[in-house]
């Protein structure tokens, strides 16, 4: 009855019977030294916080305390190149002068690690509470030393959140904005060119960042007029009155071409909108509001992006974390189509309503498109004042990007999830799957698929000693060599996708419901789904 | 070591060292058979929802499904009289041909019961949806059939929520007023007169009843010009906006001398006004905005009375209970001098923000007393027009009424609680404790004590069968002969405050850490405290 081909059928025949509330415990779950994984930790090196993938030359590029490393991708306990980069000791007096924990804050954390040329790295750190950038060549793996100011791409404070991804050579990050962090940029730069987030009347209050990506209509490279840059942050809500300060999960968006103003919105943003993402599920009462993570799951055969968001709530959390999903299309429609919030003053109160006056053309918050340019605007340089005016009084978005299905894809209890990467792979069934992996926050890296009867973690694997939280995870989808890179204060961690070996029977191996992983009979053990088809061709 | 004295005093200083945030396990669990447990049932009669005591008398009266029984309070299974009060036929027909449930909800459940004078019961049921009050000759067990219409004091349908409580033979209510349950009110009625909320301008939004209780400032009997009615209830935010209905618990109080206003306010209070009950911790992001019961400790040795309040979220709620204590004295501070909320329209948009403006005099929505007499104001009659036009508009104080400590005193996870009762005892340390009993969800009751070293739950005992919810408790806390009645679906059930004989050793009596038991070497048993006192004088 175990024949090849009914891997993963089978798994779903099995499945159990009614969709669960709550999906909690993994049916497998891998200690530390159940299953090898290749590791990396320098030692007197902690904060392994960023990771980048060079997948041309099999590289990982991680940033940590004080420090650049480039390893083999393929094996990470292979160090190939490495670089420090300490904050001088001038810096650091600074810092401990100014009230800092000389123990703590008075380092170079390095917060920013993106791909700038074919042979360049750009990297930014907090240096001691003075952020600073600079250039690396990837083969001599050295620093071109020309130190430039960090502020608006890089926190002052390592606690702080950010996020940055570089598109086309131009940096766009959200981060803290002064020492004390109590100001706040969503900002571009190229070269001495800035553009950023308005902060007079603020269309960003107390965020914290997750995670920022670019989504191109066109392949990478050539610049189309649609090309947009997603943030994804949690901020205090205003548009809505609580027992206590509210926090509202958020998406914006601005446009690669934005050029900032000509007299109103003077390098500022004029294609900044922001909108609520919504993950709740009203009829239990479930209202996930904090924001812990987002992964944009692109695929060849599917029509458009989807994002993969990971939250948590902020009332009453003893323990639940959920993964809702979003369509691209329905973020744009909100944006494109939504109605705008205005903020009037009752009593001194404000209170955010929606806007029922008349729209400026074009529409605030809009890319510069063919629709503009047939009416003569072919840059937001030329955008009108009505336009700007009104782009800066109403950031905000009344609709709300609600989930696909309209509720979470996955719901847990008793587990904090921390950071997600998504992989789309195809089963022996021939179909597609989504297969999630989530970083916890006491080290342990679950792998979630929704099998047609619901949501199902397949597998629960210890990376880190000490139930460490997982502060990074990054997916390379590379054919043939596919992992998880996951990081964490103490070091890195390298996690194939699968460990289909592990399962000893044919049983076994249909009950993990792995779609990575099938049963052969010509080898009689279980292998990856990919080795299989080789070796039946 | 384990001498008579030392019962408390040891489990005092044996508790653990740490105050936790989630007290959930019971240190002793009781199942069914395990303790005596008196019980009633009636062969073909369900839904065991009101329980009157004559403490005088020791009888415990119970208005089930179409009945009303008297039972020795002393020993519950012993039935003294009981009489049958069902709907007619022409009622229920009508019931019926209105699309309401046949098994279900056209009948008559008793509602209200309550002692009118020393030889009448007041009786309301909802009458297959036509809801009727009588009376009841305590002697003879048997109706004047002076049917009167119980609307506004009793609901339409028996799955609503009320409330009742009666003081100087006037009926207080909180109910549905309505066959739709669309209409609400909270009334007192005395034969002909009544009194009711306003509902044009909506003092209340879809309320759900849960407690009502009469506070005197003097001795029961004599009418003071502060006795006050005390209402609890859950009804939909006006002062929040939020992502979706969110419930807010308050409490409401009227004063007894309300005679309404003389052209304004005619037949309505114009002593209404209302407040949030607070019940969270913001520091955990835990917020209890469900009332589920609330109990008024009242002791000759404390001078203000305390209310029990019990709460569940409405907010991601996975099985979380909490109480909170309020003092009469915080109550009273918010509605005599809290800041009064207004209704603005921003847009069509209502929003509540706190009133600035002048407040007439006297302050809307006080009791008259000696003040408002010294200004000629003898009446609720006199009040001049700027008052009652004023009570009419601002029903809802600012100012929230704050817990004792602010904080809950009790967090559970894992168990909803449903009703809870209080007594404070004096144990063999000479302190007082006030000794919670919590019926649950799942049919059994928790006996929770605030030691010096945190909140313990002492024991756990089962009292129904197939974990029906525990619906209502009553404690009767008279000397010698204290019992806790709890009531569902199916019966009800007499429990002893303690069972002390239950523990077989002195160290399994001290530490149950119950203020009501004592080791008795004399005895060499485990005996209620009252009894080793009567034993080693």
């Amino acid at each position: 009855m175990c024949g090849p081909i009914r891997g993963l059928l089978l798994a779903l025949v099995v499945e159990f019977g009614t969709v669960v509330a709550f999906v909690s415990i993994p049916r497998l779950t891998w200690e530390l030294g159940e299953v090898e994984l290749m590791q990396f930790h320098e030692p007197g090196i902690s904060n392994y916080s960023e990771l980048l993938l060079n997948k041309y030359q099999d590289i990982l590029y991680v940033g940590a305390q004080e420090a650049i490393f480039a390893l083999n991708a393929l094996n990470i306990s292979q160090k190939q190149l490495e670089v420090h980069w300490k904050a001088s000791d001038e810096t650091k007096a600074d810092c401990i002068e100014k009230g800092r924990s000389k123990e703590k804050e008075c380092f170079n954390y390095v917060r920013v690690l993106q791909h700038l040329t074919y042979d360049t790295l750009y990297v930014c750190g907090t240096n001691a509470f003075k952020p600073t950038c600079d250039y690396v060549n990837k083969k001599s793996f050295k620093f071109l030393w020309s130190e430039q100011d960090g502020r608006g791409k890089c926190p002052f404070n390592p606690s702080h959140t950010y996020t940055s991804v570089m598109v086309d050579g131009e940096l766009y990050a959200g981060t803290t904005y002064n020492f004390l962090g109590s100001e706040f940029i969503i900002s571009r730069t190229y070269f001495s060119s800035h553009l950023r987030t308005e902060s007079d009347i603020p269309w960003l209050h107390e965020p914290n960042f997750v995670h920022a990506d670019v989504i191109r209509k066109t392949p990478s490279g050539y610049k189309s007029d649609e090309n947009k840059v997603y943030f994804f942050f949690n901020e205090v809500s205003v548009e809505y009155d609580f027992f206590f300060q509210l926090k509202i999960p958020r998406i914006a968006r601005v446009c690669v071409d934005d050029q900032g103003g000509q007299k109103i919105l003077q390098n500022k943003w004029t294609s900044f909108l922001k909108a609520k993402l919504l993950c709740s599920q009203p009829d239990l009462g479930l209202i996930f509001n904090i924001l812990k993570d987002a992964f944009v799951l692109r695929h060849p055969r599917s029509k458009e992006p989807v994002i993969y968001a990971l939250f948590t709530p902020q009332l009453n959390n003893v323990g639940l974390s959920a993964v809702c999903t979003y369509a691209l299309s329905t973020v744009e429609a909100v944006f494109s189509r939504g109605k705008y919030l205005q903020k009037f003053c009752v009593d001194s109160y404000p209170k955010w309503v929606i806007y029922h006056g008349e729209v400026p053309t074009p529409r605030p918050g809009m890319c510069i498109n063919s629709e503009t340019r047939a009416a003569n605007y072919n840059s937001s340089l030329d955008l009108p004042d009505k336009t700007l005016l009104f782009v800066r009084d109403h950031p905000l978005i009344e609709e709300s990007v609600t989930p696909i299905g309209n509720r979470p894809i996955l719901v847990t209890k008793d587990v904090n999830y921390t950071q997600i990467v998504v992989d789309r792979t195809r089963a022996l069934d021939k179909n597609f799957y989504d297969v999630m992996f989530i970083g916890t926050a006491r080290g342990t890296l679950h792998k979630a698929v929704q099998l047609e009867k619901g949501m199902h973690i397949i597998e629960e694997t210890q990376l880190f000693r000490n139930s460490e939280p997982v502060q990074n995870l990054l997916l390379s989808s590379k054919k043939g060599s596919k992992f998880v890179y996951a990081s964490s204060n103490s070091g890195v961690v390298q996690v194939p996708l699968a460990f289909c070996r592990k399962h000893s029977s044919c049983e076994e191996c249909v009950l993990a419901r792995d779609p990575y992983c099938i049963w052969s009979p010509f080898k009689a053990a279980c292998v990856a789904f990919s080795e299989a088809l080789n070796c039946t061709r």
